[in-house]
C-alpha cells in the first residue's frame, strides 16, 4: 500500500516505517498509509523561511496573483483526476465539486482581486495618509509588510482540497511561504493535490509544503514570524492555542472551530411560501451535502411555534428521499461520512441530543445504502430531531454529520436569545421576506455570527447557500467557532503581513511607499507629463498650469450651456443668503471642467483616457474673477503586466490667486508603456 | 490612610479589611491602601452587559463621540488635580502631562474621528458593497456591530492616566462598557481619575466600572463577547492569555508589553548634521521622561561603528546635565521610578545587561538627588551601556528604566538583522536625512515592527518624538511586543466589534445598513428630491431627469470653452487610433456638468451645497448624439447633532439612450434639516 509522501526541504520525503492505515470511507479498505516519520520540522520551517519567503517577497503582488491564476487554471484541468480520490471519501460528485470547485475558485478569486486591489509592488499601503502636524512636514501613514515566517496550515478532514487551498491563497498573494498539515482520514486527497501543484513547476520552490502525518516537534520550532491557521475541533484548537511556543513567541494563531449555526424562519413565512419552501431546502441541503460534514451546516432550526409540525413534515418529506449509497452509485444523494469513527462520534452526539426532544426522522443505527455494505462503509441515516430550544443540549452538542435539530421560537427577541446560546457561530441564515425581520433579527444575532445570510424568493435564485463561504467575505466566527477569521478578500492577506505605522517627511515615506505624498517634493518635468510613457515618469512629476480667470460671463454661460441654473450661481440676493457662500459663486464642475482645460496636453501621446476621478473636494467656493491654477503631480503608477498600459493617479489641487485650494482630487488615467508604443 | 474605592455595580466598593499599602514613590510614606475583597466580580461583569452595553448602544456613534468629548473638557478643567496626585508616583510636571494631557488627547481625538469618520447611526458599514451573483438580486456587505459584553482594560503602572483613557474611549466608541483594573503601585492615581469620571456624571451608568485591587475570580466569569486588553509584562500576558476561559470560549485577548525597542543613526548621520543631534537628543528623551519607564522607550541603540565613541561622549554629556530628584524640586529633569521594587528590578536587569559589555554613563548604586532621599525614594542615575550586538543579553533584557545600550553596526543588511533579533517591537526610529537609507531599513525592519519614526532636520520640528503612541496611529507590536494593536483610529473601535459577513438581497441589505444600495428600491418622490429636507428623505428617494442629447457642436463648443481640447473629442483619425474609443468622444467633464444641469433644482431650497463627488467613474465613452438621462438616488443620510444640516450621498447613474451606464457617481450635497429653516 503507498505510504504518502511528504514535500519538504524542497524534495519528496518517505518515512521509514510502515504508517498508519487510512481508510476508503465507502468501502472500508485501505487507500493508503501516513506518515510524517523522519521530517525534519525545524528544517522544513527554515527552508519556508530562507527559500521560500525570499522567493515570493521577490515577486509583486501583481506576479503573485498571475501565478494563482495559473494554478487555478492547472488544477482545473486536473479536476477529474481529484473527484475520483475525493469518492473514497466518503463524496458524492457534488460533495467533491463543493470541495474541488470550491477551492479552485478560491484562487481564481484571489488571483482577480489581487490584480484589481492591491498594487504592483511589495508593500501594501492601507489607509489615509494622517497629517500629523500643522505645518506638513510630519505624516504618518499604515503599510503592511510580509511577514518573514512561514503559514502553518492545520486543516480539517472535512474538505482536504478546499481547505489548503482557501488557506494558502491568501498566504502566497502576502509573499509567505505555507506549509500544510492535512487531517488524517482523508489526507491522502490533500496529498493527490499537492502533488499536482508541485508537478506543475508553477509556484517558487519553497512556497508550499507539505507534511504527510503528525507535525512532530514543529511547533517547537515556531517563531513570531510565523503563523499558524487551524481548522478543525475546539478542543484541538485549545490545545495549540495554548502551546507555550505560541503564547511565548506570541506566534499569530487563528482558530476556525465548527459551531451550532442556526437557520431561523421568518414569522411570515407561512407553509405555502416561497421562502417556507427555501427554508425546507435549506435545512435537507445542509443536512446532506458532505454528509453534513461542514463547519458552517445548520445545526439549529428555528422555526415559528405555530409552523414547526409543518415544517418538520416538509424536511422529513425531503430526506425521505434522499438516497443514501457509494457515490458511484445511480441516484445516490449522499455518501459515506469519512470513516466509522467519525460515524461513532455522530451516534454518540444523537444520543445526547435525544435526551432534549426526539427524533423526527430517521435512525442513528440503521440506513438503506444503495451499492456499498453499510456497515464497512462509514454510512449513517440522516437525522432530523425536534427539541425544547430552553434546553442546553441543542444549542451545546454538535453531531458532525447528517443531523440537525428543529427548535420553536414565539418571538423576535426570543429567537435572538435562543441565537446567543450557541456561543458564536461561523454562519447563520434567516429566511424570511420581511425586511423589518430580517433587519431586527440579523442586528440582533451578528455579535455572535461571522456570517449572515438572508434568503427570500428575492435573492434565491443567485443565493449561494447558506454553507457555503466566499473568497470575498470572512470565514471564521466568534466565540465556539474559535474567534478567528479568514478570507474575506484582502483581509485575508493582510492576516499574513505585519501593519505598521511609518511616521517620517513627506520625502521619505513617499521613498518607502513609491508614491508621492502631500508635502513630498515635486519636479517640474522638462516634458509636459501627459508627454511621458508609463516607465519614463516618477511620482512626483508634476505640471502647473494657468491662471485662468472665472467670469460672471464664464458662469452664466456655464449655466445655460449645462442647465445648472442652481440659484447660488444665478441670483445674488438668494446666494448672499445661503450659509456657505454669501455671494454668488462658480459652479463646482465648471472648476473641474476649466481645470481639464489647462492641465490636458491635446495632442495623442502616452495618456490614453481619463477614466476616472476620485475624492473630489470643493473646498473654497470660487468668486467671479477669480484666477484658477492646476497643480497635476503623479502619485501613484500601477502598470499592468497583462497589457500595454497602466494606470496612474494624479494628485490635482486647484488654487485661487492667493493660494488658497478650491478644490482637491485625483485624477485617473490610462498612460501607454513605452514598449507598447513600438 | 484612605482606602481606595472601586466603582462596581452602580456604586463605590470599600472593602472590609485594610488592603496592602501604597507609597510615594518619592518619600517612601504611605499614600493609600488598595484591597478589590468584597467585590463581586460576576455581578460587576453582568452590571456591565446589562445596564452599560445597553445604555450605551442607544446612543449613536456620534452622540458617544459628543460624550468622550465633553469628557475630555472636564477632565481637561480638573487636570491639576490629577498633576499632583501624579507627583506622588514620581512623576516631574513634564511627565505629568505625558500621561495626564495624552490622555485627554486621546479622549478628544476619538471623539473627534468618531463625528468625522463613523455614521451617526449604531451599526458601522466596512467596506465595499460585494456583488454576489450577476443578477444583482444578491449583494454581500461587511458590518460590524458593538461586542455585547465588557471590554476588561488591565493596565500598567507607568501611565496610570492615559492607559486607562486610551483603552477606554475606542470601547466607548464602539458600544462597549469598560471595567478598569489599574497596576497597583500607581492605583491611586487611576482612581483619582476614575473619581473625576464618575463624579462628572457624562458616562451612562455602567460604562465605566473601576477594581482598586486584584481581579479575583474575574476571569472566570469572561464570555465571548467580552474583550481583555493588557498592558504590562510578557509574563503575566502569557498567563492571562492562557485563562483556561480565555481559551475555552474564544474570549478576545491583546497584549501590549514591554520591548527592547531601538533607534538607529544612519550613516549619513555624522557628528556635527542636525541628525546626529537629534539621534543624542531622542536617546536621551526616552531614557529619561518618565525615568525610563515607558514601553516605547529606546533600549537599544544602534550607530555606525565609526561614530560610536561620538555618540557615547555627545549622550554622556547630556546625561551628565539631567538633574534627578523630588519632582517639585528647582530643575529636576528625571523624577523616581515608581517604587522600589521597580528600582531593584532595573538594578538586576542592569548587572545581566554589564556581561554584555559596559557601562559608559552613571552607576545603579548611586545617584545625586535633588530635593529627596536617594534611598527612601525610588531613585535611580541614567545608565548608558555599550555592548558587542552579537551578544543576546541587549536584545533580551529589558532594564524597565533609564537605561539604554549603544551598539555598532557596519552594514544596512547587519542593522536590520540585528533589529530582528528583539523578536519584535511596539517602536522604532531611523534618524537619517538619507530617503533611501531608510525605505531599505524601514521595509526590512517593518514585519518586527508596530510603529516605526524616521526623523531628521527635515520633520524633526513637527515630531512627536521616538515614544510617542498616537492616536490615530496603531500602539502595539508583534512577538515579545504582545501581538496586539490598539488605537489605530477607527481600527481601535473595530476591535470592539463583531465584523460579519452579511449577505442578502438588496432591499434587505439597505434595510439592516440604513443605506440605499445598487439593485434596492428607487422610489419616485411626489416632490423634487432636492426639495425635501434632511428629516423628510429617505434612502431610496430617486429622481430621474432626462434625456439630453450631446451633440458634436456641444463637444467642440466645450472643448473651446474650457480650453480642453484634447485629440480623443476633437480629432477623428487620431481619436480612431485611440484603443479604446474608436471614434470622437464627448469629454467626461462635459458628461458630469450635463447630468448636473439635469439633476439640479434651481430654487433655493433645503439643498445648500454640492461639496464634492467620489468614485467617479467614466464607463462607456459616449459618442455624438448619444441622448443622456441621469439617476439620482439618496443613498446615505448623515444628521449632524451640531449643526443645522447634514450630509446626504447620492448616487448617480448617467446612463446612454440604450440604458448603458457612462458614468457612475456619488455627488455629496449638504441639506438643511427643517427645523433649521424655521
Amino acid at each position: 500500500m503507498t505510504l504518502l509522501r511528504s514535500y519538504v526541504g524542497g524534495g519528496w520525503h518517505t518515512a521509514p516505517d510502515e504508517g498508519r492505515p487510512l481508510h476508503d470511507a465507502v468501502t472500508g479498505e485501505e487507500v493508503a498509509r501516513l506518515s510524517s516519520t523522519g521530517v525534519d520540522f525545524a528544517a522544513a520551517l527554515e527552508h519556508g523561511r530562507r527559500v521560500g519567503g525570499p522567493a515570493l517577497r521577490e515577486l509583486t503582488f501583481h506576479q503573485r496573483a498571475a501565478l494563482l491564476k495559473a494554478l487555478a487554471g492547472h488544477l482545473r484541468e486536473h479536476r477529474e483526476q481529484l473527484y475520483a480520490v475525493s469518492a473514497r471519501t466518503g463524496a458524492t460528485l457534488g460533495d467533491s465539486r463543493f470541495d474541488v470547485d470550491g477551492g479552485i475558485g478560491v484562487l481564481a478569486a484571489y488571483a482577480s482581486r489581487g490584480r484589481r486591489e492591491l498594487p504592483n509592488d511589495t508593500v501594501f499601503v492601507e489607509g489615509a495618509l494622517e497629517p500629523l502636524g500643522r505645518g506638513g512636514t510630519f505624516v504618518g501613514q499604515h503599510v503592511a509588510t510580509s511577514l518573514r515566517g512561514v503559514a502553518v496550515q492545520v486543516n480539517a478532514f472535512n474538505f482536504p482540497v478546499w481547505g489548503p487551498l482557501e488557506k494558502l491563497a491568501p498566504a502566497f498573494l502576502a509573499g509567505v511561504p505555507s506549509l500544510v498539515k492535512p487531517a488524517s482520514p482523508t489526507a491522502f486527497l490533500t496529498a493527490e493535490l499537492v502533488e499536482l501543484i508541485v508537478d506543475s513547476g508553477l509556484l517558487p520552490e519553497g512556497a508550499l509544503q507539505f507534511v504527510a502525518g503528525g507535525v512532530g516537534d514543529l511547533f517547537d520550532h515556531l517563531t513570531e514570524q510565523d503563523t499558524v491557521s487551524f481548522t478543525g475541533s475546539a478542543s484541538t484548537a485549545a490545545k495549540l492555542r495554548t502551546h507555550p511556543v505560541i503564547v511565548n513567541r506570541g506566534v499569530r494563531f487563528t482558530a476556525e472551530a465548527d459551531s451550532l449555526n442556526l437557520s431561523i424562519l421568518g414569522p411570515d413565512a407561512a407553509p405555502g411560501s416561497a421562502e417556507f419552501d427555501l427554508f425546507v431546502k435549506g435545512v435537507v441541503t445542509e443536512m446532506t451535502v458532505k454528509a453534513g460534514q461542514k463547519c458552517t451546516a445548520i445545526r439549529r432550526a428555528f422555526v415559528p411555534e405555530q409552523h414547526v409540525d409543518a415544517a418538520v413534515e416538509a424536511i422529513s418529506a425531503r430526506l425521505a428521499k434522499t438516497v443514501v449509497g457509494a457515490p458511484d452509485a445511480e441516484g445516490v444523494r449522499m455518501g459515506a461520512l469519512a470513516g466509522l469513527e467519525q460515524r461513532e462520534e455522530v451516534r454518540r452526539s444523537v444520543k445526547a441530543l435525544v435526551d432534549a426532544g426526539r427524533i423526527a426522522f430517521g435512525d442513528p443505527e440503521e440506513v438503506d445504502v444503495v451499492g456499498a455494505d453499510a456497515e464497512r462503509g462509514a454510512f449513517v441515516s440522516p437525522i432530523l430531531l425536534v427539541a425544547d430550544p430552553e434546553r442546553a443540549e441543542p444549542h451545546e452538542v454538535e453531531a458532525f454529520g447528517p443531523v440537525a435539530t428543529v427548535m420553536p421560537y414565539t418571538s423576535t427577541e426570543q429567537v435572538i436569545a435562543l441565537a446567543a446560546r450557541g456561543r458564536g457561530s461561523l454562519a447563520g441564515s434567516v429566511v424570511t421576506a420581511d425586511t423589518a425581520f430580517a433587519r431586527d433579527v440579523v442586528l440582533g444575532v451578528a455579535p455572535w455570527h461571522g456570517r449572515l445570510l438572508v434568503l427570500n424568493e428575492r435573492d434565491a435564485k443567485e443565493s449561494t447557500g447558506h454553507g457555503s463561504p466566499l473568497p470575498q467575505l470572512v470565514h471564521g466566527g466568534p466565540g465556539r467557532a474559535g474567534g478567528g477569521e479568514e478570507m474575506g478578500g484582502i483581509r485575508g492577506v493582510l492576516h499574513h503581513m505585519q501593519r505598521t505605522a511609518v511616521q517620517a517627511d513627506p520625502d521619505t515615506l513617499s521613498a518607502i511607499t513609491g508614491r508621492w505624498v502631500t508635502g513630498a517634493e515635486r519636479r517640474r518635468t522638462d516634458r509636459h507629463p501627459f508627454r511621458l510613457h508609463l516607465e519614463e515618469l516618477r511620482p512626483g512629476d508634476t505640471l502647473v498650469a494657468g491662471p485662468r480667470r472665472v467670469t460672471q460671463q464664464d458662469v452664466e454661460h456655464f449655466a445655460e450651456f449645462t442647465g445648472d441654473t442652481f440659484y447660488a450661481h444665478m441670483d445674488a440676493a438668494a446666494a448672499a443668503a445661503n450659509p456657505l457662500f454669501g455671494e454668488r459663486v462658480a459652479h463646482g464642475y465648471l472648476i473641474v471642467s476649466l481645470a481639464a482645460g489647462l492641465f490636458v496636453d491635446p495632442d495623442p501621446g502616452p495618456v490614453l483616457a481619463n477614466f476616472g476621478v476620485d475624492n473630489l473636494r470643493f473646498l473654497t467656493p470660487v468668486k467671479f474673477d477669480d484666477e484658477l491654477t492646476v497643480t497635476l503631480t503623479c502619485k501613484q503608477i500601477t502598470p499592468r503586466d497583462s497589457a500595454g498600459y497602466g494606470e496612474v493617479r494624479w494628485d490635482t489641487d486647484v488654487t485661487r490667486q492667493d493660494g488658497e485650494s478650491v478644490a482637491r482630487y485625483d485624477v485617473l488615467t490610462l498612460v501607454a508603456k513605452q514598449e507598447a508604443g513600438k
